[in-house]
């Protein structure tokens, strides 16, 4: 389905609204997942919303909770989301880091009692479009083995970073924990294709080929072994331990418990470059950078090095210019949504 | 070698004396390369103090430049090495962070014209030791092909971070962003077994599986793709970027160039949990956290599942309890060292 921004936006407002939604958060959540859409990261995208419309209807997620201020200086903020949205608790925080770093060189944000927060590379470019580097991070709910493990121990925890880049607009680089994202595994599904060595393991802990097993509890494997294993437990540590929110099994997922306190937590950081040399030496130096690694020599068939976002700004570009290419699987999502909002209406 | 701590501190002390480092800093060079030593990383350990002299003996390396501060304020530390060692550089640079970081819950510390600064986790421990989230990472020259490329673009920069655990002393993750560490290669190559696809490339930027190539000028490949890519990118950033270091071929290599200015840059920061709900909820919770992981399910044939730095820490326990093991490859290190002070002493 091709949409514009707007009118996707207006579709995602009104059905956050019909849940109870009130209208700032409602359209936080919108311009966030439309923005991920955008760029082409549908699995974070508007196809989210019927998740978070369920687990408000089953009363685990609060839409209309204010988060609250729990401990705070020139160079922190620690927030408690108070069970509510994930999306409008990061955006706040973001903007309370954003405005703190601009009279300290290192800023950092907690947020505790929160839930799934969409995209991390978001948070971390709405730093980046200010001239600061930015960090996004969040645990989940246990989804990963870690190295000598066969059973899911930790989250596939998103990490992103941006800086910005000038011409280049920004460096945006947005990751989770495991081998490949679900939505890979998704699609040799769909294709009946048998999956690689190493990827997942089914729900019992055994190797497994069969892409199907995504659905069924699957386990994922953490990319680059040790390497992984040791990115989440950081990402753990700083967004669960830190903040004071849910640490491993005590983050409860959407899927398995819509009506449950996810307890999620975020970590958020902003390093302001004018105290180091300045932000027109530094996006400069960062812009020389991505010249250098792209005329560095291309492997055999590659036709342009890419630095990391440079694909995502140019999806975004696209978007803009002739609409959003909405997958299939996203547009069954929001026709789910629109269903559970008639269905509250006839309830009434 | 089977060789005391102490032993060893007082020999690398001494070769670092007798090509004029004074003796501050030779002392925190011995201490910083056999802590490495003690907890089985000797590829960064004292087999490295024959480079350091070479370079020094061929004037591109000051070892008794003082480092300077440019830039200074609660939350930060800016520095320049001045062309000296990066080891003392860098461990001042951390005290420096760990000082401010009683007062200021987030201290970054930038170093800038520096050089190797050896294992970078020391640095992160340091900080975990006080109570801190500690964070350390350094550039090299370039020695990665980044996603698409098949020359050497970007820095097999390593990257670390550590945090208290209580009665498990810390977590301590540090690694670097090729799929495996050239001692690994080497190791292939003594045994004259072939190496799996997507290790290195050798320097004319083809797939190999000859081990020896990492002997002339093979070209590593990052881990997990474009996720070590980016991780690379993120360290360049902070370290090289924003610290006003050389970037990329900007920062020379000491096995090409020992008589070179390296220009290496480095990046340290401590989280102080005291701000976050005081240090020993967080020790708690780390520690809690291990404890789940520890008891996840293990994959056949594992006897028990670690956590990052806990391999570390027992065989730095072992090594004084009953003497560092030291390998073939240090030993002989340190003979070429001792043959340089001689020849030295000879044309005196």
């Amino acid at each position: 389905m091709n949409i514009t921004r707007d009118e996707l936006e207006r579709k995602c407002t009104s059905l956050m609204l019909a849940v109870g939604t009130p209208e700032d958060n409602a359209r936080l959540v919108s311009e966030t997942l439309v923005s991920a859409d955008m760029r082409g990261i549908s699995s974070h995208g508007v196809m989210r919303i019927s998740n978070y419309m369920r687990c408000i209807l089953s009363g685990g997620l609060h839409p209309a909770a204010k988060m609250e201020i729990l401990g705070e200086g020139p160079a922190y903020v620690h927030v408690s989301a108070c069970g509510g949205l994930g999306i409008p608790a990061a955006c706040r925080t973001t903007d309370l880091v954003i405005a703190k770093a601009a009279s300290c060189p290192l800023v950092a944000g907690a947020v505790c009692h929160s839930d799934h927060y969409g995209a991390a590379g978001y948070y971390a470019m709405k730093c980046a479009e200010k001239g600061l580097i930015g960090f996004s991070m969040s645990n989940t709910c246990p989804l990963i083995a870690v190295t000598g493990a066969s059973s899911a121990a930790i989250g596939n925890n998103p990490f992103a970073y941006a800086a910005p880049a000038g011409k280049y607009r920004a460096i945006l680089f947005d990751i989770c924990m495991s081998v490949v994202a679900s939505g890979k595994i998704q699609i040799a599904s769909a294709q009946h294709q048998p999956i690689p060595d190493g990827w997942i393991l089914d729900r019992t802990g055994n190797p497994t080929h069969d892409p199907d097993e995504v659905f069924k509890g699957a386990i994922f494997l953490p990319f680059a072994g040790h390497k992984g294993y040791g990115f989440a437990m950081m990402v753990e540590l700083l967004a669960g331990v830190l903040s004071g929110a849910g640490v491993l099994g005590d983050v409860h997922s959407w899927n398995k418990q819509p009506g449950r306190d996810s307890n999620t937590g975020h970590f958020f950081m902003a390093i302001n470059p004018a105290f180091f040399g300045g932000l027109e030496a530094f996006v400069a130096r960062t812009g020389s950078m991505i010249e250098h690694i792209k005329a560095a020599r291309k492997a055999p068939g590659i036709q342009e090095i890419l630095y990391p976002g440079e694909l995502e700004f140019a999806r975004e570009r696209k978007a803009l210019e002739s609409g959003i290419e909405l997958p299939e699987a996203s547009v069954i999502e929001l026709e789910k949504a629109e269903e559970m909002v008639k269905n509250i209406k006839g309830v009434k």
